[in-house]
């Protein structure tokens, strides 16, 4: 039987997001904040200026977006990919940017800098096997009801293609209570970092799919030992297209960052990126 | 908003498969039955000889499948396909086969009657997409873990794409007892007949994930009201590829057929194709 | 390790509930009619002539109520039971209800000829080693999230006591979807059968949690092979204290019972007691 | 309708424990820890120790085990509860011991400090009106599967009868992954803090069923903003008669607690009592 590579121990191990810019233990906490979907330049630009007040360095925005009907908003396409990438090049700001299909990865590696994987795509394996095939950072979610086994699973399916830059996001998986969207599983969290040397970044906004607790479990997620967080913030949250209960405003988002400086802080990881703050 | 087209009452709506085979409401019972992965010609001459001499008219193997590790057995692919397209052409029998990504669909249409959507790609979007644009029967397996909106959602993507040739198929969702390997939901399927006029097929094989309680899932769901069953059968289970532990050999497929026909006659619905039993 | 006396085979084993009465393999199946809650005599009158009606021996009705508020109505208590017992004395009918605490045992044993433990209680272990030291029929619904294993467990408590008198129900697990109340587990039915020699009965009401899915999933129960169903009904559901939505009316029942003949035919299965027949 | 009490706004909400140890908002962390069962003198001895070298108030100890088995060991009972006294009276230490039925209410409020309620026992409603009408603290576990709602009515029973010293704990909900025993609903534990005024601690010892994971997911549970931890830890885990897997030793408790120090700082809450701490 062939050796799984997500469970072969790299002490130290990382994946380089940028030349600035690396995910991973021992690595600054990689902080991913931005709206469900691109809507047009003034909310991605809005959105750019409240990361680089917060130290922030990389920006999440859909272009391609999986919607449970077909006849809501289903994405900018290419017009929002090439937004973000205005957003890239003017301020040094990282994108991360979801695939749905092989037919986007070409358009999407050009103007991102980490291709994410929907949770809903999580096992499909035809584009699992073409992202193998690339050089470039994937961020890989949690399927609604994936076991880690099978999570860690389909990351092998992107290493085995011989691309070993994959990082893991929780998002939470789906439960009996209707209180929060999904249940946020950071024992999860906990257990893929003593089986995998991949980093491993939590996702709050989907879990809780309400804003009040984002901030509590943000804290959770850093304190469990997570190595990063993706977070859906807006410039105007309440008129979002999508997830509209679950953005925080750009306020919001500065709070949420204090909140969390003293938990990075007793983690022992740098939160913000001091070069980068913009008074 | 746009209409759901899948909620749009459809008196008597069936799906027509082949000349001489429908599914739906006051149709014949659709029966499926096959191996989990066509693994060479042998295996399917054995296994559509056990099909006529119960009267069954459709056949199911995977071609493409989707695994959980990228080590294990893929399929036959297009080799396999050409293996049932021989089954297909000489004993009139229907195939029922998995397309897993946008470029197998053409290769797919030309040699298969039916295209299954298995539960991993049940919210791939864009292979949804790509599939309603066809004129050929689809078989959309139920998420892991979907709801029965995002299922019926689901479909309409495909029906929105001017395919309305669209089969539900229940095949059980995850829940926390390891005893099978998923629950079957009997209760959505009463659901989806009420809510939809498409047609809903039962797969007792991967809800049961065991041999043992296979018959008397598949009674329950042809009592519940489903329009049909599609099932694991092996000509050799202990040696099947895949699912070993929960195919059906050929004649515990012949005492399942048996220990349906009462109840399909409770229900008023033949269960076999007298025409092409052969003896 | 001592033996599993839940797992000894004990070939055509059945609970005798009255003379005339008796649950299990080969016996007719067991129908258990009635409301939620009794409420008064009247209501309990005209249900029992429903059953009558319908060839149907076996009463259900809660004087002691487990509800989710302490605000909301609790139960008749013990003028519940008087009630319960004058349909049983009156009409030849037999009724089950529901022990909360141990000093209800004592008279709730008095009125009733099965004792119902909920499935809140399933795993309330002290009530259950009190129950196991009595000489009377148990019903033992399965916990909510309960494993058949644990459940299995709880049901050796009771004989491991030395009464052997106990009946299984399934009533359905929590589950993400809020289409249904709780997912019914028929595939765990089957295995239980597998399993053990006690006799098994299907809670359609409580499972699916709304009234127009409940003759189907009837049908499935008894299609899977359960010794019989026990099922919310009421003379005016819309009036009724508790589970208003899940309750069949009179009507409702007599058309339930006329849609499972066919089934509990093809099943081999008595499903009436013609001298119960009242015209 | 009645007014929630659980709901009920009440700043700065403490439930006092004894003299010098009280549970809320506002006050330092609550730390339990002890063994699952009471097995001995030497073994509570042992841990008590182990407990003053933390400056920990708190011991856990089981006199009358719920199992899922009834001929595994069912706990020492009476003779069990002596023993914890002994404990309670020579070292100044509270004791939080279960309840699994309203005849051993008496003697465990002679013995104990604080009462627990088992997950199993959540909505054993008639067990929470007799302790209802107690003036001692009850510490509320969780249902297997009950949601946030149910758990909040549970605790409404205890208050409705007058006693509103209830601490809430989550201890992990039942779900599909094998991989942990339950998943810890930290978002839960958010979501309560939000809703009611009752404390709210956690159990990750339940919660992971593993030792690997209880120090990540302690610090998270901090993080989330609990008031308090219950632990098992034991002086031989490989030797404990019940929970040995998941059984901290008193070393790694040590290791537990410098681990949480600095979360606990970052929340601005006292984690150790320092009057208590024996060299």
């Amino acid at each position: 039987m062939t050796e799984r590579k997500v469970l072969k121990p790299k002490p130290n191990a990382k994946v380089q997001i940028t030349a600035d810019i690396a995910c991973g233990e021992g690595q600054p906490l990689w902080i991913v904040a931005g709206p469900c979907a691109v809507e047009g330049a003034s909310q991605l630009e809005a959105t750019a200026q409240a990361l680089l007040q917060n130290g922030v360095s990389s920006l999440r925005g859909g272009a391609f977006k999986p919607r449970t009907s077909p006849y809501t908003f289903q994405g900018m396409g290419e017009e929002g990919l090439q937004l973000l990438d205005g957003i890239r090049q003017n301020h040094q700001i990282a994108v991360v940017t979801e695939v749905m299909a092989i037919e986007q990865i070409e358009v999407v590696s050009q103007h991102a800098d980490v291709i994410q994987v929907g949770s809903r795509n999580m096992q499909n394996f035809s584009l699992l096997k073409a992202l193998g095939e690339l050089d470039k950072p994937i961020l890989l979610k949690r399927g609604l009801a994936s076991t880690l086994d099978e999570f860690l699973w389909a990351a092998e399916y992107i290493l085995a293609g011989g691309n070993d830059k994959v990082i893991l996001c929780e998002r939470g998986i789906r439960s009996f209570d209707p209180e929060t969207r999904n249940v946020l599983d950071l024992g999860g969290v906990a257990v893929l970092k003593e089986k995998t040397h991949l980093p491993v970044i939590v996702d709050p906004s989907h879990a809780a799919g309400r804003r009040d607790i984002i901030t509590a479990l943000s804290r959770a997620a850093i304190a469990v030992g997570a190595d990063g967080l993706i977070v859906e913030i807006h410039p105007n949250p309440q008129a979002s297209v999508s997830d509209a209960a679950q953005a925080l405003s750009l306020d919001d988002f500065t709070a949420l960052m204090t909140s969390l400086d003293p938990i990075a802080q007793a983690m022992g990881r740098s939160l913000r990126q001091p070069a980068l703050v913009k008074a």
